[in-house]
């Protein structure tokens, strides 16, 4: 039975809290939040019996096999290291850290601890990104040629979040640079992008930062990908792939709530896509705790390794650079 | 906190154990079965205490509130009347018997006692079906007109099943009346049936039943209704619905595991439905549960009840005689 | 060079006369109409070269090989045995006629003197009908076992028109009496037709006829069949077949006049089905006049003869039969 | 009656060969071409009179209204100079020439002359585009944010003509340029490019050109767009837009040639698109056509003019010099 004690009882604290309190294998025993009012209230509610406003109390606590760390970006490498050396575990949230440097820090504590550091790229466990995955695995579309991945956002984020994300390509694009990785197994050589705040000014006059994007890449492979953001798409979150190789490409569009279709004089009207990643990705986030524990007991790799977050971090970095110097960069530049 | 005890440990049983062992304000106390050769795993995986091979052990057991009766059809008519006597809440699998007279006698019990009695029609709690039944109450068709009901399933049963299940009416498309009573909020009025066994000659010759069939109706509210059901469809569980009213239409097609598409030299190939009722309606069997329980604490009416089985039962006796009188069929013959 | 005169200068015979007007092999060099106030302008305006107001005007013209009837229904039976007796193949407006005796003594001329008569089933021209009808014939879904077809019109005709139009099954189910025996290759042996005037009560008021049907069809090779119909389609003409097999399903949907999807916070909007049959079926129009001809020229059997028409004739009797005497009906009876 | 004269009697010359000759108002009165071995049959199935095996004919006849120019590239600009100086008006297939400073003579001498000078953006005329085009246009999706358009081929041309097409950019991206233009109502302001030869290598070595691409664009109006083209799509012909803006999106999928679906095992199959431009845009030739005989009756502005093929060239060419260049290039730098 792993022993697991998560750390921030945010919204995102209660997703993962939820998926892990139904997993045979795996008992929530902490549930800690320095400041959620609800604390004692949402760990009742899952059956989990110790509470703290510290987070030290479980990296202290040595029945904990593992952590969670759902708190805020900048938390992450503080509490990373210091659980490594307490030998817990650990599942963070992505990023792991804005600074290359310290998530190859925490990179190198994990090699050296030899613990399991897994990283929230939850879009991998979502069943249509997966989907595609297998087939092209399968050599279903034979050799990979182009990638074309659309990513929008229902509604940009208050300028008081936008200010701490670490932008666009950090907090956003950064899920889509794995997403390029994962679907053609191969890294970034260069990339170049574009990018403007058009959904809201203020996100660039007040929170120095842009809410459309336009990224292309050339792969190690040979392949071309290009990828899209927007903080904006008023029908729903929009996430969706589209992989052509020389045998034909693979897609995958939108989840929605249901069938449903009503058809009347104004028009043949669908459902719109599920609202946004809570609901479009649920049960990726169930899978991907899953998947965690499950490597723990059976000792396995982990399937998003601390390693891919730096690999990421490194393209959104290189977005940036390209974004401001106004150019085509090369990842090697970093 | 509802306690409950499970009769019946096979499939549907398991599919019900596990949705109310995750409910808040209920709790399995109980899982009986006389056969199944896994009952104590069963029982030990989700968490439930006490296990028997004898249902009335659940019966005499004063903590239970509730049964759940997940048995063969042949033993609901038996279990209910005694369980009712005992005190009990039922939530019951369909059909609750065969025979129109016994389920008159259940019907007159459960009014007697005041006990909750649902019945597990569990299409009613479909997303899908649930979204085009919302929008008919919201008026956004206006009056109905045409109900046209598709039901499929991916292969027939053994021969041995249709020996004992009472006949395709009273086994498959009772769902179908069901759903055209819960669409429509109006009862049939009359019916014509036609039918074969055009997918394995066996059900006919061996099985004294058909396995194609095609239902119409004619409402009390006026409109017209249609079902077709086969028990063959090798693409999938086949299970939609479209409703015409003078505003225009609403109709659900099938959910699939995923949006992949693949496009190649072979055509632009999607997911096929999902397999069959388990996977369909998986949503909607944590939902009924989730209804019945919250009827019980809440003293609520459960939105399926005994009278909704008579009714449903009534059609398809009123479809088997069509078939075999070769005729219309008048309800109100029956 | 075929040469063609065409009777009737209304809406439908100016569609057949624009198609003919393009055709290599063909050259219309008459258009009759006794009444149509444009006649001259139209002939003109399609290089028509004489116009009359009389249709013997074209009978007794030697040059003409072959005549297009698209005058009112009760016309064509006279024009009919006229025009074979003075030696003209015919292409004719369905229905021929809405007696089966007048329909028999044309097919009985058209045996005795040779000539080709083709009827206008326009649908067995359509791209997405023949798309299923070549499969079925491929046998990609092996033995037929249900076929169901929607056929809806936009919204219902005048009570003027509804008086003359021979009835909703003469009228408008006659083409899906036509679509079942062409996708099965088999004829119906009994039906049961129920149906109402719910889109407007004066249909069946004032015009003593139905605007809402449903006939569930027997056929001589075993597979059932289920047409629904309506005069109201507030989304546009409706058009759907769908046919299932031992080996899978075909179907198609309406055709759209683009693939525009609009996204926004009302959902996701696609295009209405093309609003009527002449938009609907435009090149099934120009298809079976180039049949036609070709089948003059080539002197090969037209692909929809008299029988054809006969016998789709008869299943509309039937359904009325079946409708007045509120019973299965079988064809045989007639 | 607008007398027009075609020149170049191969592929797409018969194509607006037989849009004009179905035209009221305009009649083809020349077909010239120095080699079609068919040019007398061609003429003479479309009732054109008089063929020659030199264009100078046509141009000396001073009876033609209009030429189309529907040769090989490298003969458009003497043909256009000429042409325009014989006071014709002229229907231009794309592109006008590969030379920036050629197509500005053409544009100088059309200003000169105030012929009529339309050039061959068919896409502009496609139902699917058209119809995201004035949905732009009404507001319906607010400020344009994104614009996403896919563009490829079913298979990539032989070396042979990669060597004389001017390359990707300016052969087949050029219809994408000019597509981002006319629904942005905007001109790039600067362009990525990357690209390679992924499909076919020898399109590299052989052919000096690439067969994928991506270009990212900046425009003018602040909205950013991306291209992304390819020589190879096994499953046919795909040309899609994408556009979003401040209140949704506005897309169109592709064309096919009927809506069957096949249901079976092996999945549920969709048709494949329309297989290449000529079944595709046939609708769209016939609309150019008929638009640019209307410009002249009517002495209307045409509406893709001289100055909409150079500023797409100029597009071409920048991406040209961005890929060469490896970085981003200011359409100014032109």
């Amino acid at each position: 039975m792993v022993k697991i004690g998560i750390i921030g009882a945010g919204r995102i604290g209660k997703v993962h809290a939820k998926a892990a309190s139904n997993l045979n294998g795996a008992k929530i025993i902490w549930l800690a939040d320095p400041i959620a009012p609800d604390l004692e209230e949402t760990a009742k509610s899952m059956g989990i019996e110790k509470t703290s406003k510290n987070y030290k109390d479980i990296l202290n606590d040595k029945e904990v096999d593992a952590i969670f760390i759902c708190t805020p970006t900048d938390t992450h490498y503080t509490i990373s290291m210091e659980a490594l050396n307490f030998g817990k575990h650990i599942f963070c949230e992505k990023p792991v850290d804005l600074e290359l440097g310290r998530v190859k820090d925490v990179k190198d504590l994990v090699a050296k601890t030899g613990k399991k550091y897994m990283v929230g790229f939850n879009r991998r466990f979502d069943h249509n990104f997966m989907a595609i995955k297998e087939n092209i695995d399968k050599g279903l579309i034979g050799k990979l040629e182009l990638i074309q991945i659309t990513s929008r956002d229902p509604e940009p984020p208050p300028i008081s979040y936008v200010k701490v994300s670490g932008g666009l390509f950090c907090d956003m694009m950064i899920h889509d640079f794995d997403m390029v990785r994962y679907l053609s197994s191969s890294n970034p050589k260069s990339l170049t992008a574009i990018g403007d705040a058009l959904v809201n000014p203020k996100i660039k006059t007040e929170g120095n930062d842009i809410d459309t994007a336009i990224v292309s890449i050339e792969l190690e492979n040979g392949a071309l990908a290009v990828i899209t953001n927007s903080r904006r798409a008023s029908y729903g979150y929009d996430q969706r792939a589209e992989v052509h190789g020389e045998l034909g490409a693979l897609s995958c569009s939108n989840d929605t709530s249901n069938t449903l279709v009503i058809s009347s004089k104004d028009g043949i009207i669908h459902e719109k896509p599920l609202y946004f990643f809570l609901e479009r990705y649920l049960n990726a986030y169930k899978m991907e705790i899953e998947i965690f524990v499950d490597s723990i007991i059976n000792n396995k790799e982990t399937p998003v390794t601390i390693e891919e977050a730096y690999q990421s971090l490194l393209l959104a970095k290189a977005a940036q650079k390209s974004l401001i110097e106004n150019r085509k960069v090369y990842i090697n530049e970093l």
